[in-house]
Order: structure tokens, then sequence, then C-alpha cells
């Protein structure tokens, strides 16, 4: 082992055999803990080639099992986004999708810190039920070309302990291991065609333009090693996206959006990355050609529909949206100056609406579904004094510490701002 | 913790409370291996500055006990080695130096690997005494000037830790780590003045010119930031130091040198080693006062008195040179070819002793101190066909590994070689 750590501190790239050893030495417990974050640490400062990050990849999927998906018919497809706040993209993206026929066997997470997760939201339904048996997971996707559910397998068991102990050791920021890190458990998720959505900015992991174009390309990149048709979507995460954060109001925005009335963000995002899945899932012959399908799924309201279906298939309750939220109180935060909005720390409000009981800290914290927080004025937008930015639905009763983060995570400018942009680059 | 890591990595400097945490929780353990194995990968990468360093070295030292010498008149001299092959300097220049009223007070260790170590070197003359205690140490170097013992009270526990880490993390070499890790020791030591002998080429921890300049500037500087005098010499190990390798074949040669008999290699070190450490005890007024009073200890035997007197204080049985060295056979390895002999591998021939008994693969290895090698050709000596290059004192009945090992250490050339420069460079 030593002489790996060496090798690689040295530059040399290792081999898939050297790469295997030390994954599965460490799964197994034969390799300790402080040899592996000296070779991370390596690792970090003289990074993988992508040869050697494909291997890691494959060590990593390979140590533990994998979803079997072939018994579903036709392309599967699958979504993946590196995570930000009042990214409810799934919860559109999927009916979307599975409405065109596509078929969207996604296993999702639960949100940690700042940012959300797709089981939490979906759970905010009354009964909706995240617990299926593969069989009953790839029967539902057969049936409605839709299931949504919690991984019930040990799926890429290396990368939990491997992200652990790199989150304890300076380790995370390393290009190579963010990317087989994701990717492994993506490809044991089972899927033919992934979109990838690495999100940019303060609410993201990625910071710069630059490293999220490197990350997404060695992501293609592993795709195309494993047979997989994989695209990355860089899209901004300095503000949140649409204009809800917060477990039911976000559910409330994707029915809105798939309804066609939600945010200009969301919707298009949705579109984008759904036209991607449709035509790599061969419904359609061009990119152009899926998008406008897609549009007629919606002013068809077939894509709400399936929602609907999707909800009713896992035993949720279709939400009455005029008797959903129920939060204690609602706070206005207010601007103290006109002008408009120059920026908005994505970060700040994930934070804020954690806090307010949207998110959990730790992983054993209760979530509260019905907080959180709804902005009422974006980047670019123009307000007047006393206006309202954006409303905090609490159950709390001291939430001025709240309102004070909220307001301090816009700034607002004098002159006109322009929106923003958000979806930088498409890398395929 | 993380912190730290991260800033080390992100190539920060580290503060003296921050350097002070790591290693005080480290050793306290509360502060696991693995996050001071990523750190100690960062450092190698991002290294350290002179200020990081020497609170580094304050840090391990604080961490233990140090020597209290202050009960010893006059100025202590000290004076380590990096580690090589054949290299008895200190049983020469102890005596030596003692001879002129310098206080030689001199905790030693014992030999692992290729390189062996002065402690097993005097403990093979018969009855040598290496366990005094504190008050005895300071008592007879009163008494002769000069005591030579191992170490008792546990000196920078710090040190024993990290290096033992840092051994199979892939993290050894590192200047400032290295630099910090034999200064700490020194400094615990209690010694005014400290010699420092770093040694280069394939026997030696440090490979190259530029590398051994930078590692003594830095211990340099570290021991006037604690005001130490400290020199540093540079000096060669592509081949062994004098002819000899071995526990009694150094004593022998040790003795022949302080007779005015031994390789002019080891001869010459001593001596300019030694008029350093008489300069500095403020012995003498200048380096050639000194040189010239060392050449007159030598000439009037003062110096071989010396060391007699200090085998006498510590038990030990003067050595008959004519019953001394008990190997069952001696075994000559013989030139296939006539020429000069270009190198003289000192790592083969120190792991060639080591595998013949006279060193220790592993800590608990036994050693047997009538074996070794010794050299009858030298860098530069011209040889005949079937001449000795070298003699394999041994007790073992098949050596022919070793003799073939021996005879691919030497490398002859048609044509003449210049003898090896000795002394590369003295930083003060």
């Amino acid at each position: 082992m030593v002489d790996i750590i060496e090798k690689k501190r040295d530059n040399h790239p290792l081999t898939r055999e050297e790469i295997n050893f030390f994954v599965t030495g460490y799964v197994n417990g034969d390799i300790p803990d402080y040899q592996i974050s000296s070779l991370m640490m390596a690792i970090y400062f003289n990074s993988m080639n992508e040869e050697e990050t494909v291997h890691l990849t494959e060590a990593v999927l390979n140590s533990g099992e994998t979803i079997d998906l072939s018994e579903i018919d036709g392309v599967k497809v699958d979504k993946h986004s590196t995570g930000g706040v009042g990214d409810k993209t799934t919860l559109v993206l999927g009916p979307l999708v599975a409405s065109t026929g596509a078929k969207f066997a996604k296993l999702s997470g639960r949100g940690l810190g700042h940012t959300g997760g797709t089981l939490d939201k979906l759970e905010s339904i009354s009964g909706f039920n995240i617990s299926l048996t593969s069989n009953d997971f790839v029967k539902q996707v057969n049936d409605i070309n839709i299931a949504v559910a919690g991984q019930t397998k040990s799926l890429a068991p290396a990368d939990k302990l491997l992200y652990a102990l790199r989150d304890v050791t300076g380790t995370v920021p390393s290009i190579p291991l963010i990317a087989s890190s994701i990717m492994s458990k993506k490809l044991a998720s089972g899927a033919d065609v992934i979109v990838l959505d690495v999100k940019i900015g303060e609410g993201a992991f990625m910071k710069t333009l630059d490293d999220a174009r490197e990350l997404s390309r060695t992501m293609v990149k592993i795709g195309k090693a494993f047979g997989k048709k994989v695209v990355a979507f860089i899209t901004d995460m300095s503000e949140p996206l649409g204009y809800s954060v917060g477990n039911k109001l976000e559910v409330v925005e994707a029915i809105q959006t798939l309804q066609g009335n939600g945010p200009s963000d969301l919707h298009t995002l949705s579109l984008k990355i759904g036209s991607h899945l449709v035509h790599q899932a061969q419904i359609t012959k061009t990119l152009e050609e899926a998008e406008k399908l897609l549009k007629k799924k919606i002013s068809s309201l077939e894509a709400s529909d399936k929602f609907k279906e999707l909800i009713k298939a896992q035993n949720g309750e279709y939400p009455d949206l005029n008797d959903y939220i129920h939060a204690g109180d609602i706070v206005a935060v207010k601007s103290e100056k006109p002008g408009y909005v120059k920026s908005l720390n994505a970060l700040e409000i994930g934070l804020s609406a954690m806090r307010l009981g949207a998110g959990r800290a730790t992983k054993d914290d209760e979530i509260d579904t019905d907080v959180g927080i709804v902005l009422n004025k974006k980047v670019g937008d123009k307000v007047e004094e006393d206006e309202v930015l954006a409303y905090l639905y609490t159950n709390d009763k001291d939430i001025s510490d709240e309102v004070n983060t909220v307001l301090k995570a816009y700034e607002i400018s004098d002159t006109e701002v322009p929106k923003k942009e958000l979806i930088l680059d498409i890398i395929d």
C-alpha cells in the first residue's frame, strides 16, 4: 500500500489492479484509514487521469450490489443533480418525460444541510410510500413509466466509506474523486441514459464554471466507458431554483410547473433536460421534436396527470392545493430600500430554510414539511422600499434571526441588473 | 482539525497555535491517525516555511522530557549523523574532542536497516554499559569529558508517533518534517553546540546535494531559533565511510583512526567536524588552531587514551585487537575483471552486511557483532582481475547471494576514476 501512495505522490498513474487493491482492501478493513487518507490527499494534489478515474469508478461500483432494470422494456432514463437550493426538478421532470413513454426509474435520496432531497419532498405528500421492493419498482415502471423510491440495496458501499473519510480529511474537492463518487452510484442504479445537472455557485459543490466543466467532462467520459449515454448540464445555483424552498412548498411549485404555470427557470430547465432524455430514449428523432412533445404534454395536462398517477401508484393522496400547507405563521421580509436585486445568496436561503425546519443539520434531525421560504423577488427584479422580498413559512415563534438572514441574502443595487443565465453549458 | 488540514492543503501557513494543537492532540489521542496522515501529505506537497518548521520543532520538543545538562561545566557539544553505511564517526570524534577538554555528552541510538547504530557498536565491546542514570551521565562528563549512553527519558515522543505514521503513509521525504524530527530530538538532548552530518547518496536519506543543502539550512535555522550553535556538514554517502561495515569491525577501525592509522576519509571527516566542535566550544580561537590541536591529540595518543578511559568508565573491556573478532569464516569477493572502481553502492553494502547479521531488518532482530564486510577497494582504486574487492566476515554457511551482491555493488570501469570528494559543503 505504501508503494501505491508513493506512486501517486510522485505523480505516476495507478494501474487498474492498484486501484482495485486499495478500494477492496479499504472496504474489507485490510487497509487502514490513515493510508487511504494520505492517498486521497496525494490524489487531491496530483489528480487522476481518465483511465484511473474510470478504474476507480469501476472498483467503487463493484464494491456493492447493482440494480437490475433489465426487465423494464425500453430505454431507462435517470437524472442526477449535484444538489442545490429549491431544486425540485425531479418532481417535474419525472412525470413530464414519463408522459412521453420514456421509462423514468429513479432512486433518490434525502436532504442534508442546505440542500433538500426528493424523497423528503415526496413524503410530504400524505401516504406517499418511497419503500418499494425491486419487483414492485420494476412493475410500476413497466405499468406507468415512472417510479421514485429510496435505495434499499447496498449500492457502492465503498463510496460511503471513502466519502465519510474524505469529509474529515480535507480531501473532498478533487474532481476525479467527486466524479467517480457520483458516477459509481448512478451506474449502480442501472439506467441507460443519464442527465447530470451540475450546479455552480454559492449554493453548490462547484464554485467555478471551469471546475464544473472539468467535472462534467470527466463524468461524461466515465459514462461512455461503461456504455451509457451521459449528458451534463451546467446550471446556475447562485440563487435558488424557482421561488419555493421547503418540502410541501416545492411540491406545489412542481405541480404548477407541470400545469404550465411554474417559474420560468424551473420550466425551462425541465424542458431542456427533459428533451435530452426523451431524445436519447429515442422517443423522438431530434431534440427540437422532443421539446415540442414535452410542451404538448404540459398543455394537454398529460404531464400533471402522470404526477397524479405516480402519487396514486405509491399510495399517496394527491394534494388539495387549497388545504395543503399548514404553517403557523407567514412572515414577510421587506426591502429596506428601492432598487434592483443584484444577487440572492442561495446558500444563505438554503441554510435559513433548514433552520426554519425544512431541512436537516444532521442526518437524524426531523423535518417539518410545512415550513420554508417563498421568494417574491429574484435577481434582476425591481423592488420598491418596503416591498416584500420573501415570505417565511414558519412554526417557530422567534424567527427574527432568519428574517435578518434572508434580508441580508439579498443584495440590492441602484441600477438595473440583468436576469441570471440559468443553463451555462451542456457537455455531451 | 479539518480547517487546519484545508488551510495547509490550500497553501496557507499554519500558526503556532494550530501546529501545537495538532501535535498535542495527536499525542493525547484526540486527533485520529487519518487526519494527521492527510495533513502530512498536504505538508509534503505545500511544505512549511521557516516559522512553521520552528513551531513544529517546538511542539514536538515540548511533547516530552528534555535532558538537563546544566550541571556539566563548560560548553556541551554533540554531533548527529543522518545515517550512513560504515559511519563510525562518533566513536572517533567523541574521544578526539573530549581529549581537548570539550564536553561530549552524547545520547545515541541503535541501527536499523542498512545503517548501523553507535550503541550497537559500543556494546560489541565486552561489558560496555550504555544504560547510565542521568546523574551518572552528568558526573562522567564532568569527570572525563565524555559519556555515550542510550536514551532513558521519553524525548520528543510526538516524533516517534509522527515518524511511525509517516513511514507507512508515504510522507517521509519532506524537508521541514525531517528537519523538525531531527532537531526536536537534538534540542531535547541539551547540547549547546551541534554538528549535523547530512549524508547524501544511495546509502542516505537525501539523494541530491540541493535537498541536503535545504535540509541543512533548515536545521541550522531551527537551531538558531532555539539559541544553539548548529553547523551542518554535507558529506558523500554514495560509498561507505572507511573500509569496515559491521560492529566490532568498525570499533577496530575507529581505534586505528584514533591512533592515526585509519582510513583517510574517516580521519579527515573526524578532524573537520572535530575542529568545528572544538572551535565552537571556545577551546581554540580559530578553526585552524582547533585542527592543529586535534592532530596533536592523535599523534600523542591522548585521543585513543580517551577512548580507553570512556570504555573503562562504562565498565567495558578495552578490546585486544588480536583476539577480538571471531567470525566463522572470511570470504573474499574478487573482481572478475581489471580496471578502476567507478562506483561502490553503499546501500547494497549496508543491506548485505545487515543480512550477514551485522544489522537489523526489524527492531526485534538480534545482531551478530562479529560479522560484516571489510572493503579492500574503494572508488578510484585500481583493481586487477581476481584481486580482492572485499572480505565478508560471516557465521553463515551459504553466503553465495551476498558474495554476488557485493560483487555487483562494485562498478568497474576501464578508465581511471577520480577519488570521491567526501565533504561536499558546510552550512553554518
